[in-house]
């Protein structure tokens, strides 16, 4: 185990629970890139995927097992259903990881047996018990979460409990899967686990929990204090409906009142001895890597990351912070890199500076994508006299994603203004190769470059988002455009950052019109795929 | 009092703490609409402000005071230092409300002692005592704070709270004002006070705190158990930093766990009487008045009020979802208006169905701005085929804005794209009447009109946020720009929306640019008038 038994364990399950909300979808390389990141902030546990889900989860947890499941990496999750074919592709996708864990589940509550299992409780317990050794036949880190735990009833949770640890389960993750208790409760239904179980301490006590009533980080915390070690949470926490619990909220709090938790882990009360192992320098650079690629906005009233986290206005408070810091601040804006220094490279810089200050930000990007970043990079610098890091960081996410470029912006052009009519004209490069120009009118700029595009694209869709960031200050700023498209049930976003927010739309339209074109020329291969893991 | 003992009382301050966080300042018919939509909420006491502070917010708290302080409407609250000046002020802009209520506080925190205050125990014992008396000399609803409680010597705590109920205070009120303490230790406090204060029984116990750890709402139900009867809140948790306990996540955990709650407000389990008077329909519909006149946005990922709160992605839960509505959710969206029916107006409406619909929706325009949105509206129609009620609402909030017209935009004309200089030109008319037009090039459509703009408009100020929603689904959708200047240590925000996000962007730059010219001029007013209400 990378924590010992004082430390609190941190499994992050943004790439899983996280992209699991609607429109937040990722491709694989951004899943890497986050993943990456994710092992610099020091998370012990990433859940990866659901490997048996699709084909592109399958890649995107194999390929994570690969580069960052290292000797001394985290520990590389697949999440699997209590299903033979579920945890053969986990197992199979996790091959690479040095330290590898299979997350296996079943629901125990009655509501979910009747409705959705429709199976009885001796049923449910022996598929646990025997799909927990069935994992355990594979690899040695075996996690097992009874689900919708918190409505389940509990003497039938200590008894599934107690048969998953026997079989090898190496920690029991107890979630509250539809976000309904109080921290008081969450915290008795951990002690009850702990005293009723009674082979408990051969395992680790993990929670989860969703936000839905605002309860989610208060829950776990109350969970530290009654025994559990693991914490499965997301960055910013994203997630189901109102998402998960945040990691950086869970960290900090754990880091700002160690004093007051240091006992209930056995410590001495004075002991610095951080309880995560996580680098909290980190927090606020994952925060602004997983709100790009998914498209997720964090709100400036947001604990820890938001815009105002660590900014005062009050009149009264600010004359507290001039004559001591500690009057209203009970954590200062470095311990999460938000002051850390930010070098700036200006037109002169050469592309050395550029690719080094790339990789101390955590980019390794291939060569032909950073010859583009460096293009865009020189163009940038151009425009702006100072390019700072986040107006890196939007040029290099934007290579990361590698969309697949089935359709190419060729060209962009617009006119408007509140006395003419929007006109935009584009020209697209269609898989084919061939070359497509249109014209169109629309209510607004953004409005005639999509209805233009429309025109030579065929593929009927419905925008539901659309939004605009700038990401640095200044009225020079890059613009960040995010926006989702249905088509049917599923959702599809694109993301593009310019200087024109005009020509940004235009770039996220077309990156989303390719995720959804690539959807579907795959649907028919993606079920063969599919068959073929089925069958393995 | 309009709550009984077994009610919790909702006190919310989006208007005071809330519109304190960087960048989200009011005008004072802003503040009215929002005190408006909060009284159809049913909050319980509307805190409207700090009258002494400027005169702008003695104006806001009196115009609040007269329109919504009726004989049934909420109790009206301005907060005052424990200064005879500011209860003064206080007193005077609350004459018009039918229940008014004076909110004072002092530090009682060691260390707010030392740094802030300069004063001796004793000292602040002396200034509560007298300051709550002299408040009751006004009005018979006194609130008494001892700011930074959460770090305050107990013994010390206790004595001051008796003190200050002993001389009148009717509600004794317990902030954390730093968002320090987690959930056991505020329960805790609020014991402690329960237990030591001998007359606490003559009094109410509230609780204030901030939410930088991610905790606020989960203290408050804890200090709920254990005594608390009111909860300072704010929509969407705006405030501070991080911000307050949000309004919405309070009232909701509430309603959804009653028979938890029950037994601690002395009812039975199984009681179905409310425990709190808010008309949880009304709590989506104010949630965006909030986020839109403040410009604070809120994530998807927000509980009870975020875009995907109640949206359900993935392939498990749908199936569940379909199988039985309650195996993963807790509340639906009915409960908080989300789904409440959408009429939907089209372009052979005419005034007075617009008109209706906007009453319903809750703004009462004058008859100029009626005729003004009015013809917004036909413009919308003529481009848009439905016009929906969030199409209504950005349209009226533009109107309630009254930004004061010092410079008025006469015509933005905008040529951009990747092969193109983007290119804007303008034309203005300033406060004396003449008309001003320039071009200039930019970085992107919109910096181009911001350069224009500025040519024009010789007030050097720095943007520092820039961002663009749509409001409705759809490419033709409006768009919601909102953007923030810096000048000096101020703030000033700008607001508009468009189909045209270009235009939107124009007019909402010289919306704030209009706030920023206005606070210079009256500048110098405004320190005379602070010097009357001074010597009053």
């Amino acid at each position: 185990m990378p924590s010992q038994p004082d430390q609190i364990i941190i499994f992050d399950t943004t790439l899983r629970d996280g992209e699991q909300c609607p429109g937040a979808t990722l491709n694989v390389d951004e899943k890497l890139a986050i993943a990456r990141q994710l092992a610099r902030l020091g998370v012990d546990v990433i859940e990866a995927g659901f490997a048996y889900a699709s084909p592109g989860d399958f890649e995107a947890v194999q390929r994570i097992a690969k580069a960052v499941g290292t000797e001394d990496g985290p520990i590389i999750c697949s999440l699997a259903r209590a299903i033979s074919a579920d945890i053969k592709a986990a197992a199979e996708a996790l091959k690479p990881a040095a330290h590898a864990r299979i997350h296996t589940f079943i629901s125990t509550s009655d509501i979910h047996l009747e409705y959705q299992l429709k199976k009885t409780r001796s049923e449910v317990l022996a598929i646990a018990e025997e799909m927990v050794a069935y994992a355990k036949s594979f690899v040695t880190d075996v996690e097992f979460s009874p689900m919708d735990a918190a409505r389940s009833d509990p003497g039938f949770l200590y008894q599934v409990l107690e048969r998953a640890i026997a079989v090898g389960a190496t920690t029991i993750n107890i979630p509250d899967t539809v976000g309904y208790l109080t921290p008081s409760e969450f915290g008795d239904m951990i002690r009850g686990i702990k005293e009723n179980v009674p082979n408990v301490d051969q395992a680790i006590i993990s929670v989860h929990g969703h936000n839905d009533l605002g309860l989610a980080v208060a829950c776990f915390l109350e969970a530290v204090k009654n025994g559990a070690r693991q914490l499965e949470c997301t960055i910013n926490g994203i997630g189901e409906r109102a998402g998960n619990a945040a990691l950086e909220e869970l960290v900090m709090a754990l880091h700002v009142r160690r004093q007051y938790f240091n006992p209930f882990l056995g410590r001495p009360v004075e002991s610095d001895t951080p309880l995560t192992r996580i680098n909290t320098q980190e927090i606020y650079k994952t925060s602004r890597l997983v709100s790009n690629l998914t498209g997720m906005l964090v709100q400036p009233n947001k604990a820890i990351v938001g815009a105002n986290a660590f900014a005062h206005e009050s009149g009264i408070h600010q004359d507290g912070m001039l004559k001591n810091k500690h009057t209203y601040e009970i954590m200062d804006a470095q311990s999460i890199g938000l002051t850390s220094n930010q070098i700036i490279l200006g037109k002169h810089s050469g592309r050395n500076a550029f690719r080094t200050r790339l990789k101390e930000l955590g980019f390794e990007l291939g060569d032909n994508e950073l010859n583009k970043a460096f293009i865009r990079f020189k163009d940038l610098a151009d425009k702006k006299k100072e390019v700072t890091d986040w107006d890196l960081e939007s040029i290099a996410n934007d290579e990361v994603q590698q969309v697949p470029e089935l359709f190419r912006l060729e060209m962009v052009q617009v006119s408007c203004g509140d006395r003419a009519y929007p006109t935009a004209t584009i020209r697209l490069r269609n898989p084919q190769g061939e070359e497509l120009t249109d014209a169109a009118t629309g209510t607004g700029p953004v409005d005639a470059v999509y209805k233009a595009i429309n025109r030579v694209v065929n593929v009927p869709n419905q925008l539901i988002e659309f939004s605009v960031q700038s990401v640095t200050a200044g009225i020079d700023a890059i613009g960040e455009v995010t926006i989702r498209l249905k088509y049917g049930d599923r959702i599809f976003s694109g993301h593009a950052g310019n200087t024109d927010i005009i020509v940004a739309s235009a770039q996220a339209y077309v990156n989303a019109l390719n995720r959804l074109y690539a959807a579907l020329q795959s649907a028919s291969s993606e079920q063969m795929a599919e068959e073929i893991v089925e069958t393995r």
